[in-house]
């Protein structure tokens, strides 16, 4: 039986890939060598190149840091703020080229793959209920008027991001000050102070 | 030399190819099929596949109607719903699972061809600067205050627009009417009124 960190490691070669090349520029071979393992080895630890990226997605998912959206530390718009200032930073730090892994695989692929779609759709829709559910905490602390509509807040807050990024990969910079100044300070009725 | 006609069903078979199925995903023998020509007759019009796509690319964006935007029959802040209500139209003609081809390319080949990058900055650049010349005009009108920022708002449309594309490629569902009460009502300090 292989190793489960082996798997790992498979996994985070795969995340690698996929993330820097899409779904169909990436081959298992590309995935296996960037792995150290033999091309041979894959099919111990998958059944198939979509099963393996359906694991990345949740790998990434788990990146997101969703639970930061909790920190009791911050006052809910200052975490709603913080949660985007990390996915910038994160963004930065991988290349602003390589955009976000379910921007990504929602465009390429989820129109073609059932799989795929669900487990992209599975990965915002855990976002989502995640923005959702600390705007209802803003509610609840007088942070935001209680006959918002916070769902549509929370879908138009991940979708200006994911037209934010997917901007940034053409323009070459994310400017995450526009995607406040622009998106976020507008609905939530905040101002960037910073 | 062949007839320029050809050429033509070339460009529009591979942009219906390029625009369900991605970059990566459209093969040479994939479109010369769908346009009915023999794949060795390929290189009688495109020295590669780039450099269709590009052509497809230039294609796509005349299919935005930019020109509408200029309507003198409409005021501006009506012109510009106008144009993102013919754009939903459009993307639920051609099948929402096939999404906007600039976002599709944006976030598939934009970061890893620079050819394509350009030729994907070029259409978004084409598009921002109409929506920025049509706020100018809702300042020049009185419909948008002057000491707004147009350019920016240009911006925040188109990303917030693709983020709306984007999503719905996951959900199945576009549901134009959460992009103008998130992203264009907001912005604008309009109402939707149907």
């Amino acid at each position: 039986m292989p190793r489960p960190s082996l798997k790992e490691n498979v996994v985070a070669a795969a995340l690698g890939q996929f993330h820097r090349r899409g779904y169909n520029g990436s081959g298992v071979k590309d995935i296996t060598d960037a792995a150290g393992l033999p091309k041979g080895s894959f099919y111990n630890y998958f059944a198939s190149k979509e099963e393996m990226a359906v694991e990345a997605l949740r790998r990434y998912g788990a990146g997101r840091e969703l639970g930061r959206l909790k920190d009791p530390s911050l006052p809910p718009l200052a975490r709603l703020r913080a949660h985007f200032v990390f996915l910038a930073e994160d963004i930065e730090r991988v290349g602003v080229e390589c955009g976000c892994m379910f921007g990504n695989f929602a465009t390429e692929i989820a129109g073609l793959n059932p799989v795929l779609r669900e487990a992209v759709a599975d990965g915002f829709g855990r976002w989502v209920e995640a923005v959702t559910e600390t705007l209802r905490e803003a509610v609840a602390a007088g942070e935001l008027d209680a006959d918002r509509d916070v769902d549509l807040i929370a879908r138009t807050l991940v979708r200006g991001w994911e037209g934010s990024v997917l901007h940034a990969k053409v323009t070459g910079e994310l400017r995450p000050e526009e995607f406040f100044a622009g998106v976020f300070d507008p609905l939530l009725g905040t101002r960037t102070t910073s």
